[in-house]
């Protein structure tokens, strides 16, 4: 049987982290210097305040959706769990992608409060618009559809797990079908900034808000201390969304921090430089890895980077601080994630190389 | 977007069904016979009497358990929902196969109820142990386990829900993964008299009790009016069930009405007459489809029959009450269903074969 | 630390139970007779077939409600917990009084399926219109109201589990303040025959189907084996109701059975006979246990009569099967409850009677 | 009908919040300095870090418990919420004064999560050691105990919602009753630093270490920008702990935020601090509203102030930004809430002082 992982294990040997996650750091100074001067001020609690309505107007105004309602929340999984739970029916279930995070990463949190997911085939980390149309078929032809979970919702991430991007005409044609079927769309923007950045995007913040009946832009894990800013285009949609939040232990005593700190995102152009840094980062990342021989599996042109190593190598790379786990391969190796973000020059990818360049040369 | 399936439509405009399940009727004329001969007297309430305890013995010594704690509920998918959810921690999953009942046909009881159902290939409508042992060690080598549901119980069933059987070296090796990875293992017994009384089965009750920590033997299906009898071998396996069962609304009133039924399925071999009874049935008509030109799919030893039909036979067989929808295929044609129960005699068998042997003829 | 009742306490040492409750027995011969007449006829499963349909129209017509939604369930903590998590948002809650049975006899099923039971004074056993107008205004002026929870629905049941009745003008008030404030108002008629056939009664079908959103007709306590029909009177009130009966495991596969049942019980005036008699017994035995000099507790005027009794006599009359326990009082002694029913004539009545002086005798 | 409060409404005319609550203004300075210096170092995410491992290690010191499982979360009702719920099994409840937090204040998050919050009797913001035993002794007592919501745990707080405080004989008393009948115990320690730091309190940390199964210490209210250090002192209390907060939501990404906040409230005796300064501020505060003729009601000494004003004052006051609603009199006037912090010096005190004195003068 196995037991937890005692937390002992959790301790890294090491002082830093490099390239496992683009959470590894705090807030990026723009965000940390905002949350420092505003520190004393005294305001009302629970979102209620100044800061969390500028911060939604910046964001309305970004998603060119001046009706929106725009609230804030502390994490992505707490994110999704709280709004798709509460866009579906006690009956429906929600339809990701098998690598999507609520499938793999989220210790079944939709199923504890109450829907299945419905686990869909992946294509680079995508929903095909194709199987959704079958899932909704299938529902409608089966003369004992009452007996089976009801679709109610699609969730998709943009960038996707694999780090791959939906495109425009992708999302549109996914939207259409949910549209005609009445799926609630829902699209998870953990690392949306890396997507927003990237030269291959072309669905912007706008394209989200007509597209979906909900989505989050993430704070976390692009710049922010902690935080994600959950849009519902139709301000309607969701009744009593504050007390929804609140029963899932979801609303921020001092809501004002994560104001704070999405008006600094979204004043100046901070949002988007934060996504060209990293994504400069992993393109330098990735010339360097294809020089040693080190091909990136998938096809992410974002921010995270997927290759395989042998086991030793993967020992010696987490060891030392560089990449995380992201899959152990039954016939032996390891997949490591090399993820970059927004911090720091070019230093530490040149010594990522550096490092492996080395192993490589004591191994010849 | 789709409503509902309006009750109207539900209206059979057939005065009789056959052969679309094994609950078409009520209950055998022994069992029936024993709930008039009981009906006015006064016993205590909520399982508490006399005929559940005698019920209980009965079913104790046929699984040559007698420490087993018996408990009797009214229908399958309660029985696996209440069942399921008491043994799994809200952290855990079942796995089960992409064919079983929980995944396929409870509407998502066990999500609604805060559990994932784990997914798993159908060999046959069964699980096989190489995938659970598979899924288990992904979930030991998985560096972020603490982050994925972790896998608590396996379900299956026998006869499963293709009608194929699990051999005792099958259920004998999934046990011993179960156990060797502290997984509870759950058969659901819906119709397990019709394993139980065919030639190619060799799995016992007391088998059964051996290798799994909860199974039910099924009534509704097999004889009773309603009611399934749930056995934990250990009997201190799930504490205070009783509370468990009252709070999802599984406890009967006159709870002495399974424990009448029961009785009388395991009083002079009743429930081995009445797998025998349908399985005759079932290879008559096995034997009759196959001469007319349709060969059963799968490899169903028992009282289900699978027969692929073009759509206008489908609506005719439907029409007229013989058979039972079981899936539309994408390419054309449907799936449909015959199932074989205790009662009647052979003339049923032989008004389906002729209705099919005069389409066959009308047509050609 | 309290550990669950062992299943050998439920056992009962007498071969019968008398006035310990009204559901002792099997159901009344007219619906065992429509049982056992249909019984090996086959027709559609889960409720699809035309015993429901007959049975819904003849209730439809008894509620002069002739677009009614009617569904069949199996018991009554079912019936509540399915049907009121089925009006509730996720953040509402559901009023009741302190006596009510969701309060104080179903093991927290409302709170197990994601709801909070708002308890509330019991007057007799009822809720006071008064204390829903108090709970719903102090819901209003609370500044911090989003942080509460939202009451959404009033449940009370006629008669009340103190047997008291509310009167039409009670029941039109308190609808009215639901409406008002759009709470759902449910009414739980488990015994809801020997309210009808009361003489103080006033409120009939049709007005429950007037102003309830929801109520059940009790079929389990008034005379069938088992079942509940639940009424709708606005048909759209719960969409996919099938789902959310499946996803909890309150669908009779053999539905029909139910159908059967609340045919017979609605024919012929069956219903109302159930209830007379009853009644006529209750009334036999009040004057008798008044003339011993046991005063009934509060002021049931339908089938269900509460007596304090030292605690000896408590034990005599329970360990000679006779009345069930209401509550240990801290004080010492007994609240005893004596339950009348369809069933038998006049001579149990006197049994008990007899039994009464004669310990009475005994002790003087 | 009440519909959710706009978020328009929520927006503070004024600048700033005074004495409205203990979480209007951001961290303590320490605290802010040192998430500032710490916030570009790259660390393990999700509380496997450094920081995490020295706060735990310096409240296991603080509580003088070696043992103890030190957990980080991001706030109160998830606290609550993660930990009650993780203590109780499916068919337990949690019994509190109807004054807690969990009763009144936290939108039925723990109902929400399936179990039922048990309403005792409010002793000043306190449960009862009598109250709890008669919980347990009825449920005893009750025959038909299987039928109710066993009692499972217990919630308080300490301070309670009205400031009040446990005394050390009466915890002792009541953790005695928790463990004869194996009740879990739970202290919200939500704004434990004013506790702590109370002339009055002689309740340590090491003694809610040794008569509690959990209790939490408050980081949000107390000086922290966010966060609450859950102890469980008996390390093995809830298997795979970081899974069931995982599945709610309750999990921070960058999780040495909270390693390094506690580290710094733990360090050169600043919670102790925090709560002096606090205690300061309001027994200024409560001196000044006395010689105003503003008589406290209730009896707390902890950073809790309660006075009943009338409906002009109440107005003048929070439209100045001065306390918050606490209550609604029937009658006529509100219950305004003053709440003193760790911030500031002794001006705004006085700021607040003279506005009462003006408004009075001006009525006079």
């Amino acid at each position: 049987m196995s037991s937890e992982t005692p937390l002992s294990s959790f301790l890294s040997p090491v002082p830093e982290q490099f390239f496992g996650s683009d959470y590894a750091a705090g807030a990026h100074p723009r965000v940390m210097q905002a949350l420092a001067e505003t520190n004393l001020q005294k305001t009302a609690g629970y979102g209620q305040d100044e800061y969390c309505r500028e911060a939604a107007d910046l964001i309305r105004a970004a998603c060119r959706c001046p009706q929106a309602d725009v609230r804030f929340l502390t994490g992505g999984t707490q994110t999704n769990m709280v709004a798709l739970t509460a866009l579906l029916a006690p009956y429906q279930g929600v339809a990701a992608a098998q690598t999507g995070h609520i499938w793999g990463h989220e210790a079944g949190a939709i199923e504890r409060h109450g829907h299945r997911v419905i686990p869909l085939p992946s294509h680079g980390g995508k929903v095909a618009a194709e199987d959704l149309r079958a899932l909704w078929q299938n529902y409608e032809n089966d003369e004992t559809r009452d007996h089976i979970v009801m679709p109610g919702a699609v969730y998709l991430s943009q960038p996707t797990e694999s780090g791959t991007l939906y495109s425009l005409a992708e999302l549109t044609e996914i939207s259409g079908v949910c549209r005609a079927a009445n799926l609630a769309l829902y699209a998870d923007g953990a690392r949306l900034a890396y997507a927003l950045a990237c030269p291959e995007n072309d669905v912007s913040l706008s394209d989200l808000a007509a597209l979906c009946d909900a989505f989050y832009i993430g704070g976390t894990k692009c710049g922010a201390l902690f935080g994600e800013a959950l849009v519902f285009p139709n301000p309607g949609r969701v009744p009593h969304f504050f007390s929804v939040m609140k029963q899932n232990g979801a609303v921020l005593a001092k809501g004002r921090l994560l104001g704070v700190q999405f008006k600094a995102l979204f004043t100046d152009g901070l949002y988007e430089e934060i996504g060209r840094t990293a994504l400069k980062k992993a393109e330098q990342l990735r010339r360097g890895l294809r020089a040693l021989g080190f091909e990136p599996l998938g096809s992410s042109p974002t921010n995270q980077i997927f290759v395989r190593v042998p086991d030793d190598l993967y020992h010696q790379l987490t060891g030392r601080g560089f990449g995380g786990f992201w899959s152990k391969e039954p016939d032996g190796g390891y997949v490591i994630r090399f993820v970059t973000d927004w911090s720091a020059g070019e230093t530490d990818v040149q010594q990522l190389l550096d490092f492996l360049a080395e192993k490589r040369e004591n191994k010849e």
